[in-house]
């Protein structure tokens, strides 16, 4: 689109008004995208029209076969669009009236463009539904992947990019499964609550010939019609809803990013991304620098820009059509690619890409990492309340600092100077292999529970 | 907030850095809101470590009761919230220990305040769930009165606001509760997604303590636990989709706010507006300002920036928890009031409102508007194809304009000379009441489609 | 750039790794628009080079004479743009080898993809800021050219849509143009800050050899070279900036838009749009929708979602150079090409518009609109104080009303019934075009101030 | 504003419709931030109603002296602002009848309440303008020492994160004293734009007295008057203007936030916040979590968010004042706060952090950083083509990596084995610090351009 504007307006201002016009005014530079949408819908409609005795049988039959060889004229790339019928209902029905004469001009009986733009990008949007719903599950297969290799691998736990927990790259990978399976919901309930159909709504009040929209509904696998013309012509929910979940799923997907990004620096070298999703440089071959991460990371940018451009957009229209809302689409269109594209590239990626474990374990153990399984202990096994817990918790760590090793090389003696009834067999508790097997609460990081969400996990992706 | 930072920063650059970072760093200010929400949390949490066995049924008890009365307390509003305590966790916390003792400091076991923020805030955002769809349904019955009371009122239908063919007053009024009913739904949607216990997920990757969170998730209402501890400290989805939901819910109202303004103008004078929902002026005191109509159309100001201001906050978090997530609170809370609030205004401004009938009535018989109904009427009484049918409308209505009469004031003769088989029945099609009463298709504008439709939603809404 | 996504992910989930990553790296598809950009770059880079000594003249000399021929290659529309060699500067570069031999492995020297892509990306925005000056004068010409016809026009000043007082269309005309006069003011600023040369920060640090950027600074016409190597790859301030004042324009043109929306509808009827400029219906053909303006209105959507896009993308990255900055320039080509569609657009269409002086005249004498006139004329004529005038005022408006007549046509004993010191030459501020004469404070309504404005514009815009 | 919101509609749904208006149409809860602003318009207009005769001298005189005691009043804190009142305007006039009696009513001559809200949220704005600069020019300054005191420490600069040449920590601090520069003058520019007066531009059409507007807007340090009624009272570019610029600056803290908080990873260890701006753990003494810098990277959402909220508000509305405009102040109160709460934030923070200088080195060194030195060494030393010394350069790397070594550990003779024009000198090229001290070109990393950049900004900071 940028370069077709680019073309028209090189010089843009001598253009003449009615060039002009034609820019800002003709869609069919992008609503083409919506053909096979637009034939489904008009099939539907004119098999409707048989069925209720509105049109003959004869002619919906012309129309429907006429409609098909469009369709595969289209498909097969050598259909001239014309930027004078402005947009791809016209294209497609001169085209259809040049393959079936006269009986095309019966097709728009009891309908217009109002509704009939309003099914076609309604069908488009609910297969970006089901686009993203098999994008997410196969992100979702490679993070399990990832998951069930390391369901013991040990890792740091960060919160505030500091080292707090020692957890399992198992289960940070699950995070994430789970953030998905979050995305995997909403896009389904969007989908089901845009799954009606505004056919038949025509220009706005309906109409008074005898339609049936159920019929065009079904056949068109929608649940039902829309209950209210009005609002089924200057609707789009549905656009907006789609974008709102799509942003959701990049701010997922740039997290993953950033962690991605931040762990293949030198210095943290937790993972090594493949030469495939990586660039190098033509001077220091060894150096693999994340693209496509940071352009993962990125790509919220136009989602969530395009979702900021249809709001605004909607603000204050009043109904039922507003020529306003032909802006609904590039931005949808280049949103749904967007979000395909890096959930196609997340999952290559994650695919490819190989944990150093070393680097995770060593990282895991610094920081004192185990001190909550210290205090936690002092609490089971001693009786200690809380916070008494966590005082003499602080004073052991005060004072393995001050002797520069890590909890678990303290001696016990030493341990007893802080707090004279620990046992020897608080160091049960103490390293980052004890710390995680440790945590067997539901949903907690202990491998056990890792491969039993795996487990789950699996069955749901079939 | 902003009453706070003004008090403090009134002075700004000579305030010390230990005055800078207190600023920069306290939630109290605006957290203590969650104090029902963090008390009920905290009840639910003692329970379950008495049930367990990790602390006993007496320090339960004791933490229980004494929880009750730190709220009553602070509900009472005689409760001196310090900053140096931070947030309302720690504050609470501190209260506890000052009215039961050292019983206080065993609450804390196997929970962070990761988690307990968690569930604090995820509790507050469900209740505004619930609370949406309150303001919701009250606002539908209002849009409702006025449908069913005007199922036959015939005013404009508008495209790029000119007229283009008659509806019901009715018609139109159902078509925002249509749009409302969806916004209701994506509320439900977006609380049954997030009714998950983010309870016993503790710093970030569960305890080895034998913690229920079974249990707990079922004493506060939730569904079960989430599945995932990482996800569940890291997770803030359940506020962005809220922040989603609310900001399509305020795109409709501002739709609707713009229509009134318009209709509220010297021009349209299709309503008035109430006195209580308007401003006059001093000087002329005939002066009917939509004031609450303004505020309502620009609240989604504020609700979308709070959903890109949170969007912005969550891009590139690596997990579990970073402090930027403090950030979530004031957004969700100012975009939740700002909800609630419009929806109450324009619940009370629609009760309110006076339909113009005479006004609506005139305005929905100009531009030719039954030009549609003559067409389909030569296409259903003579069997012209659309196209046709449109042609000979488009002389017919050429000639009245010259005529500077309107569709029906032509006489069959003059009719006639433009298509020779017009026959006399086509008055039966022209005229605005013919024209709603015969889109009888279904969602139609029809006044018996609007009172079907009315039927429907009044059982909906009970 | 939609449709090549298109293409190519129409198998999306079958595409292989290799494609993924191409899709999602190559930036070859948008970046050629730089191409006039890079090829001035790297000219004024080779004779800096040669200057300074580091290559010969001979080199430089073939190396600059062949990047005119790769231009004009890729100008005269037969270029091969390879995505394998993924943008811009590596498809320039590779053909200037084939053209120029050996000598094209020179022109790398002391320059790094980092710092060239600033540049070029730098003059392209800076040269939109001079078409965005461009397309504001013309469009302000246009609406100076309205203004000085209607320099006495009446028409109503409103407040909420309401009738307030009186003013002439070409005041109102002139508010617009003050407005873009601060749009080409922030564009001219934004010009001047961005007008700094990045060229030879190099990867990231500066370089080693003897390099003359104040040289290739003044050859490219920048006020000079970048103070900060770092800053210098990293910054992307210019774009937003840019983004920023075209977002502020977006407004402006939304505001005049809706209300040529408003104003074109049947109940205000204030203008009739060209036939140019708008779009009917095959079936009324006395109809004509504002799509033009309606579109302008949209327009703030992709504008401002550019801006928002880029401001996620810089969020948080760390310096000097992230992959992630590669999204800059869809969003602001997008952007900017938008912007001058609209202004170009808008200007045809104010300047073919056709105000509707019998509407704008019967239309500003309604609603009591000379009522602070009058108020007014008791303060300055009596000496009655402010807040007693309006109250005397209230009164006059009330009685007028109950007479059902406007305010010129009370008699002076009735206005007298009232306040007793009204004298007869009240009658001199009552009336429309007395209301505007009256208001000749500097920047008011009054034709004399609006003739002395639009003179002092028409020297400014020459 | 949260917090009054909310004791307000704790019991939202029972609160009657006089309630809800009053909540939505009232603004003293937050505009009596103006009272100062508000007060110094007032004076100016009474001093010039006298000095043109329509108010008296002595009138003029009571009315400045009492507005000087209502705002000693309010500044006092012991002033009852009225919600009936609405807004701050009439609370003010309502005190300053109490104390000055009748004159007070000749106050608002020639005046709205339009114009001046306009010139009170305008002047507040100005301030913040100059707020931020000073801001700016504190953080600029603790920088500058940093960058005074590292001028020679090497640390590596990064590219994707990733290691790609050595520069300094002057240099790095420098480039955000080069990005604050472009702030400052970012809001000087809006400063100068937005500093003229719309005072005296009445409701929308000016006014028929005397008045003098360049008085006016010389008393409140204005360049002078609008220069038109209408867009005086209906614009609030200044204010997107503000928050356009606010927005850049945040999106620059949020780079520096995020370098900090990577810096302070146990992984990067390159600096070391102190105490007072880093959070502790009761149980791991030794933590220190960088919140003050998570903090300021958040608080980007809510100052883009407040721009993204006021470009809703106003897009679309018709001239000239519409209610919906009184939803600007409180975006631009939070903005302007958390701005200037989030800079001094930032220099506190920079000014007690502590360079890990041992890190920073041992971290430049690392991933063969000095290959471009060398590549650059074989261009200039030995004359080859970029492109070959590249290549040849590549194979270098690969032998050290091969070797386990770094670049200067490479003997001359393995250097030979691959280009044997290699010579010893080249030795003096390696080593991170000749790879710094060699960038001298203008703006470079080489610490004496550094240490004279530190001079050229000491003079401007002065």
């Amino acid at each position: 689109m940028t370069k077709t504007a680019n073309t028209m307006w090189g010089g843009r201002f001598s253009a003449g008004p009615d060039a002009i016009m034609e820019a800002i005014n003709a869609s069919i530079s992008f609503d083409q995208r919506l053909v096979a949408q637009d034939i489904a819908g008009s099939r539907a409609h004119a098999a409707m029209l048989a069925a209720t005795g509105i049109i003959s049988d004869s002619d919906a039959e012309a129309i429907r076969k006429g409609l098909l060889t469009v369709l595969s004229e289209i498909e097969g790339g050598d259909f001239a669009f014309s930027a004078a019928l402005e947009d791809i209902h016209m294209n497609v029905e001169a085209r259809l009236k040049e393959v079936v004469g006269e009986a095309a001009g019966r097709l728009h009986t009891a309908r217009s463009r109002n509704d009939q733009v309003a099914v076609d990008f309604r069908l488009w949007v609910r297969d970006q539904c089901d686009a993203a719903d098999s994008a997410l599950a196969a992100l979702q297969r490679a993070l399990l992947d990832q998951a069930e290799a390391g369901a013991d691998w040990v890792m740091p736990g960060f919160t505030h990019l500091q080292v707090a927990q020692p957890v399992t790259w198992g289960h940070h990978m699950l995070a994430y499964v789970d953030m998905l399976g979050r995305d995997r919901s909403r896009f389904a309930d969007a989908r089901r609550r845009m799954n009606l159909s505004p056919l038949g709504a025509a220009a706005l009040a309906g109409t008074s010939f005898p339609i049936d929209r159920h019929m065009t509904a079904q056949a068109l696998g929608f649940d039902g019609p829309m209950t209210n013309s009005l609002d089924a012509v200057s609707d789009r929910d549905f656009a907006l809803e789609f974008l709102g979940a799509a942003t959701i799923c990049a701010v997922h997907l740039s997290r993953l990013a950033e962690e991605l990004v931040i762990w293949s620096s030198a210095q943290f070298r937790f993972v090594k991304m493949s030469d495939r999703w990586s660039t190098g440089s033509s001077i220091m071959p060894q150096k693999r620098n994340p693209d496509a991460a940071e352009l993962i990371r990125a790509k919220i940018g136009r989602i969530f820009g395009a979702n900021v451009a249809l709001t605004l957009v909607m603000k204050g229209l009043p109904l039922a059509y507003s020529k306003d809302m032909q802006e609904d689409k590039e931005q949808v269109f280049d949103a749904a690619d967007t979000l395909m594209l890096a959930l196609a590239a997340m999952a290559g990626m994650v695919g490819d890409m190989t944990a150093n474990t070393d680097a995770l374990r060593a990282a895991a153990g610094t920081g004192f990492s185990t001190a909550t399984d210290l205090a936690d202990w002092l609490v089971s096994a001693l009786g200690l309340p809380f916070r008494e817990a966590h005082h003499v918790t602080g004073s052991l760590v005060a004072l393995a600092e001050a002797q520069g090793c890590d909890l678990p090389d303290l001696t016990l003696a030493q341990m007893r100077s802080v707090h004279a009834g620990i046992r020897a067999d608080v160091f049960d508790v103490l390293g980052v292999d004890n710390s995680v097997a440790s945590r067997t609460s539901f949903g907690g990081t202990a491998p056990v529970r890792v491969r039993e969400a795996v487990g789950v996990w699996r069955k749901v992706l079939g």
